[in-house]
């Protein structure tokens, strides 16, 4: 098995003490952290890596996306939600085939693993074809489909419907894939985009296979409020009845759920995924974080698709999440760095069911470098305040995944990214918005 | 004079049209646009830029900053405001020298160069140290002192009072320097530092002097509601009645102004300058923005100094300000992406009575140049989208300040960071912090 040696790090580890290691070692062994510490460690080693006094911290988790979107970057801004989702966006991803979302899925990867994410939870359609495209790119990823389901609860059959279909067929062929590098989620879309018999066989599904749940959850008022007309509960109480939330799970969104949902989270372990800037761009609201985290629900973050971002940087996702709050409560403390780069990294492999998202000796070896010599990053009086308030994704240097180096110094090693970006301007986007349209022409 | 033609340009001009003109042509000469079209202009020139098809547009401007506040980037955080000013900020301050000044200036120009900023307006101390060093890194700069004034109404002299003193000396010495590269701003720091003598002082002075004004404005609800409860007048208007805005004049931050507010700010033509991140990273709050706009107040954006933001990347500050206004207006179209561009170059150059912002002939030769190759800034649907939503600081690769081209590729050509850093960390970080102790003591 292969042993690299990590030195000359400042680390910080995002262990449950914050620690704060200068001078460290770590050494990885395959796909996992063997040892960190301030001393050398006995060789040899197959490869050494000077950190140059960096600064280096867990892989981060973007724990909410829908990567293929990346291909709709900026696609019909300028007009409301519900003219954007259904005249824009809707009508195109209805053309989308494997290919072109595996281009899409190749250029999304390119800049999440130059922005120094390690792990996502991914939720669309084309699921193998995600599935390959992020197996051979080398992070690591927890699919999922988001079941729809629009037909009556009398016509519900699990033989016939396409959503499971497409759930079990991912499961079967992707679950575990990798050593554990693709995990299979169960998946629903959301409770206004589904019934019953849906989030029953889910449930159950979810249980015979162990696997990990992920929804969308009180994204907007109007959806929640739907909800609570409908069934005289919230999204997530009504879920909760049909056994949603009896596994690990993970709920994108939450801006609009209420103290009692808190609890029931808490309680269930459902994590909370915030998205602060989707949540803002599309006018949904402010999730109210500081209050959750206070009931005890684990919250990670998520930049959602690039069409309501519109990038992958998760360094700026968490200066959205560290400074938003204080400003809206008017508590300068209201979120601490600390506190939001746990979101970013081990609460969001929490929330994931991963062992990553912290240096430590048995977590998987998923390490970024983040270059503290830029003069934007000096001088640096805190790491933590640096990394959350001051730092972007393009500081990141290197990206280490699963032991294996992806990513340095601009060069990728497991994408070709010239091969991608052809694949996007020769084949997705003619398939999406015809060959007679320049880009040009689709301002607007 | 020396003529220079940019080409292969899609230049998004920034006029009162938006235009966004492909295959553009630019040419400069000296310090001024002298014609933009599509048609290949008559040479000979004396340099050619092919701008392979990227986006070039105005440079941005940073309408309010304290630069040499970057020495204290991240420092003494975790704590309350008034603990963190009064215990961290002010002492460390107080320490402060002209070396000291010019070493944190030049850090934060590398910062605001590389990150496409060509015009500031800055209110800080030490400022003609400020001013020869952004005169030597070829930036436009409006520079104010930030008069305050604590003693008794009847014991102020205009004679003794070194915040005078000071302001007449800024002037005297700089302003207009470098062909108007410097202006000098009349300058009170808020309502509450300071009282009507000095106030009365100022205003007079701008007016004989025809200087612009730079005031810090209602930036938290205990300041704005002291002012009332102290004078019967928010801060604009008590301010109003002692001639304040009698000049073209700048009202930092305006949080907690009021519609009252607005209509006068409109009628005196006092542009608001918005700091989002810097007023939610402090708690002080969410300005009314769209609500502004719509009563005809001139905004402009400004990161303020990076001890409350914690850097100078204007694109962050038009993304904060892009979305924020939505989320919590719970409107996706509160702020447009043009508006939002057109804040941060021309309105922000109107604020600052220049001739600039906008790539149009007769207009200061402030252009930058906007990587669009890169993976987070493709597919292009929308150039605007783009650049406020998807883009960051580190996309700009070509900073051309007053014609000349200061910054390309990574490289700075009007100053030499290498020895800026080793000021920084030599002199600058031990006057403040003294030589024992080391950055990581000081982590808080």
């Amino acid at each position: 098995m292969e042993r690299s040696l990590l030195y000359h790090c400042r680390a910080l580890l995002m262990d449950e003490a914050d620690t704060l290691l200068e001078g460290a070692y770590v050494v990885v062994e395959g796909e996992t952290i063997s040892s960190v510490g301030t001393q050398r460690p006995q060789g040899p080693f197959d490869r050494e890596i000077d950190c140059g006094n960096n600064v280096l911290m867990p892989g981060l988790v973007n724990a909410h996306t829908h990567i293929p979107m990346t291909l709709l970057r900026g696609y019909g801004g300028g007009c409301d939600l519900h003219t954007w989702l259904n005249q824009w966006i809707f009508p195109t991803e209805a053309k989308l085939d494997g290919r072109a979302v595996r281009a899409g899925t190749g250029l999304a990867l390119a800049e999440l693993i130059a922005g120094g994410v390690t792990t996502i939870a991914d939720m669309y359609m084309h699921t193998t074809d995600i599935a390959q495209t992020v197996l051979e790119a080398g992070i690591s990823a927890n699919l999922s489909c988001g079941g729809v389901y629009f037909g009556a609860p009398a016509d519900f059959s699990p033989a016939t419907c396409k959503d499971c279909d497409n759930q079990r067929r991912l499961t079967e062929e992707w679950h575990g894939a990798g050593n554990g590098q693709i995990l299979v989620d169960a998946s629903i879309h959301g409770e206004y985009t589904s019934n019953v018999p849906l989030w029953q066989w889910m449930a159950a599904y979810a249980q015979e296979k162990k696997l990990g749940m992920h929804v969308h959850v009180s994204e907007t008022q109007s959806e929640h409020e739907a909800c609570k007309k409908r069934w005289g509960k919230t999204p997530l109480q009504i879920l909760d009845r049909y056994g949603v939330w009896d596994t690990r799970a993970i709920a994108a969104h939450c801006v609009w759920t209420t103290e009692e949902d808190w609890a029931l989270m808490a309680e269930k372990g459902v994590s909370c995924i915030h998205n602060p800037v989707s949540n803002l761009k599309l006018g949904s609201g402010v999730a109210w974080i500081p209050a959750m985290k206070r009931a005890g629900v684990n919250i990670a973050l998520g930049t959602d698709g690039v069409s309501s971002n519109n990038n992958h940087d998760m360094f700026e996702e968490m200066k959205f999440a560290a400074i938003l709050h204080n400003g809206v409560t008017h508590d300068p403390l209201a979120l601490l760095p600390r506190q939001v780069l746990a979101m970013a990294s081990r609460d969001g492999a929490r929330a994931l069911g991963r062992r990553t998202g912290q240096i430590v000796p048995g977590y998987t070896a998923d390490l970024i470098l983040v270059d503290f010599d830029r003069p934007s990053l000096t001088p640096c009086h805190s790491v933590e305040d640096n990394l959350v308030y001051s730092a972007r994704g393009s500081d990141v240097v290197m990206n280490m995944a699963r032991g294996k180096i992806i990513y340095k110094d601009g060069t990728f090693f497991t994408l070709d990214l010239e091969r991608i970006k052809a694949e996007v301007e020769t084949y997705a986007l003619p398939l999406l918005f015809g060959d007679g349209a320049s880009l040009a022409d689709r301002r607007n």
